[in-house]
């Protein structure tokens, strides 16, 4: 058994709080090494490690060359944003007596939270596991990190786990910087332990929700950045429908069964007009799918059985025979059908099915989009001459990335990505990938009349390190 | 019975809803117009509501024509919050194939989250109630408005509700952006209805926490912004004491009575030297004090009473007849007593006391704040030769503002202002006052590959606004 036990994870968030304190006192600069080290390291492993992914996950070893190549340009970026400097907010106001009510000396930036709990998820065992935007945002702005394995690729973690605390260690970070735990309790017990200042998790609405309300009932409540699950609407306006219909059925059969469908991101409920070209021209793609995990499995077939009880919803498959694994599955079904049976079809099941949902009016469109949960992004495609605004503001309200004939199921990492949407999408008001999911790890502190040797050097006059600053409400580059 | 009832509550939060829908096609400009009418209002009326607030909360006169000059200006400040632009984080990603991920043309910027719950505060009946920070900071971002009024100044609420109200009307902001509900059973329900989008709250930690799980345990968890209780440590070093024992004396007890004690940031917890200087000139101030409360009134004296059951607590009363109000109190103890009574001295006790705690080493001194509950602020008194190095890092790690040199309670509106710290001071990484509030009542939204008719202007490539914008990873100012 590869369980921590309660009093090994006792000690290792001991000693990420110890880590804490030696990290304080470390510059942007130095953290940036850290990060590059972790980077050069798993790109030197990559053979090895995706080697591993593919025993463990059924990825291929395409697409997890691919995410190891993410994840490490991910942890670069994050270098460029400890050496622009934004990131702390860096803001001074000097005194001004004469201000109701009067202003003292202020100076404020962001400082790091404290020890960071991140749960890693199934589906991206690098991007999203032990080495990815969580640990890698959170270590930016020098929050030590306990990461939670996701059994679907144990073996794939402790060996990155491993590969993170060498180079973190030859890059000078000090020991409890950076560490795994395993086993269901351990994850219970972390977002639990007193020494734990924050968590972040990507996966299930179950697990998440179970894990936000131990992180909500805490005699002192931490923040919870959870990503928990999203349905990612798409419009097919009628004249993109027409002119279009093929090469977007296309485009469809591709994303939504691209990594088997185990994407938070894959488009899973798609709005076309009636008589729908696209809806005509779309089949289920061939192939077999093995999916992450047998849990998975079982619920996606459990959310296809709830789908096709519905009378008024028909599902095509690829194949009728399944025995070898899981076959790409296309739902139909109409907006009425869908108003009486809301909680089914407009929840997530996550692998290869997608719902088309047949709309004859505005009207019931907008109300529909209107009363859908959160999701992380929303789609619409039409043509230049329709107009869209009606249908762009619905989904802006329900979703935290809307897209223009695209297919939501690619998430650059950039300083203007957000991921995240309304509940159950996110459970907070800030991203998961991009370059702002560091402020997730950051509360402000504000220094009122400090003698400048008291200051960080950030909140000096001086401005030494030449970071962009808010100086008496102008900013200054 | 002035309770708003359910359907009331309903028809409110309905026309709120629609309001919201109405304010996204508003320009900022347009809501620094309202801002300002309500600002203009407030102070036109302010002998009116000062007579008013007078006689519900027993503040005097004076301090209340300083609450409203400072509720004004708050207002304005976020007019200038709006006109600057940077509150948006307007981030343009132009197209870049080559990155890893390939990345699309992405535009990220915030924006209102959603009709916002207010939970008015008693001891500010303007600056933390009806027309107060949070709720000028929703507003100004975008936010419709619905505050719970607080029973304590329950006429001067209504009053103010309805100078607000017309004021909007007067500016052309759409009916139903600001509305008042009254009576526990509409807090209760306002937190749980499924038309809002977020809430604040300033208050007691234990009404703070009953409405923080109520929010967390909505079937859609919302973000609850509240500010729950502080003790406000203050550090006062060996050579200050022994130096400037006697100012610092008259200094605390301006500090610790001001307002009757009824500030969350009066300092409530005080380490002095042994044989401090400070602790024998200090004598609590004469004077008789008038709770805001009845409730506040029990509480306090529940509070002293758990503290003079304490053997080796020390309290000195200013008076010893309290029949005409309450009088302020000072009390003794050593950090020896303080561990062994730990949650009871360390436990804010809100009005017009305070306790010296005596330390006689660094040791056992930085070991108590580092297990002190987070407070909005810290306070460290030292003169320029003593080093205060670790004695900074352990309030650092405890507190939202650290003050040197000065007294905690009062709190400037300004850009670097931070009014928040670890639970139980905030439940979260924002503050309650100065600009940044605004960030509470936005979340992101990211638009990939949208034709620029589809844009908000703020992200088109004109910048027609001239608002600070990153662009590529370059901030332009």
């Amino acid at each position: 058994l590869t369980d921590t036990s309660s009093r090994e994870l006792d000690q290792i968030v001991g000693r990420a709080r110890e880590a804490f304190a030696v990290i304080l006192t470390t510059t942007a600069a130095q953290r940036a090494t850290w990060l590059t080290s972790v980077a050069d390291a798993l790109d030197d492993a990559r053979n090895e490690l995706v080697e591993l992914g593919v025993g463990e996950t059924h990825l291929t070893r395409l697409r997890l060359e691919g995410e190891v190549a993410r994840t490490t340009a991910q942890l670069r970026l994050f270098t460029e944003v400890l050496r622009e400097g934004s990131y702390l907010e860096a803001t001074v106001d000097h005194r001004w007596p004469e201000m109701v009510p009067p202003r003292p000396d202020l100076r404020r930036m962001l400082r790091p939270v404290g020890v960071v709990a991140v749960f890693a998820a199934s589906n991206f065992p690098f991007a999203f596991s032990v080495a990815g935007g969580d640990m890698a945002s959170a270590l930016a702005v020098g929050c030590p990190v306990v990461v939670k394995a996701h059994p679907g690729h144990a073996e794939l973690s402790r060996r990155t786990a491993s590969i993170v605390e060498g180079a973190l260690a030859r890059a000078g970070a000090p020991v409890g910087t950076f560490a795994l735990v395993e086993g269901h309790q351990a994850g219970v017990d972390l977002v639990q332990h007193p020494g734990i200042s924050a968590a972040a998790f990507t996966g299930s609405l179950a697990g998440g929700r179970a894990l936000f309300n131990l992180a909500a009932s805490r005699p002192d409540p931490i923040p919870f950045f959870g990503e928990l699950g999203s349905i990612n609407p798409v419009v097919v306006m009628p004249a993109a429908d027409r002119e279009r219909g093929e090469e977007l059925a296309a485009g469809l059969a591709a994303s939504f069964t691209l990594g088997a469908g185990q994407f938070c991101t894959k488009p899973g409920l798609v709005f076309v007009p009636a008589q729908s070209h696209l809806a005509s021209a779309l089949t289920p793609p061939g192939g077999v799918h093995i999916l992450l995990t047998e849990s998975i499995s079982s619920s996606f077939l459990r959310g296809l059985s709830h789908l096709s009880a519905i009378d008024g919803v028909d599902l095509v498959r690829a194949h009728s025979d399944e025995q070898e694994g899981i076959s790409a599955v296309v739902a139909h079904t109409t907006i009425e059908v869908l108003e009486e049976n809301r909680e089914v079809i407009t929840s997530e099941v996550f692998g290869p099915v997608t719902v088309l949902v047949s709309y004859s009016s505005d009207t019931e469109l907008l109300a529909t989009i209107a009363a859908l949960d959160g999701s992380l992004t929303a789609t619409v495609h039409a043509l230049p001459e329709e107009d869209i605004r009606s249908v762009v503001a619905a989904l802006s309200d329900r979703a935290g990335r809307i897209l223009f004939d695209g297919w939501p199921t690619g998430v650059a990492v950039s300083w203007a990505q957000h991921h995240g949407g309304p509940w159950p999408a996110t459970t907070s008001q800030h991203t998961s990938v991009g370059t702002t999911a560091v402020r997730r790890f950051q509360r402000p502190i504000a220094y009122q009349d400090a003698p400048p040797s008291a200051l960080p050097i950030e909140l000096r006059d001086e401005n030494e390190l030449g970071i962009p600053r808010r100086v008496d409400g102008t900013l200054v580059v």
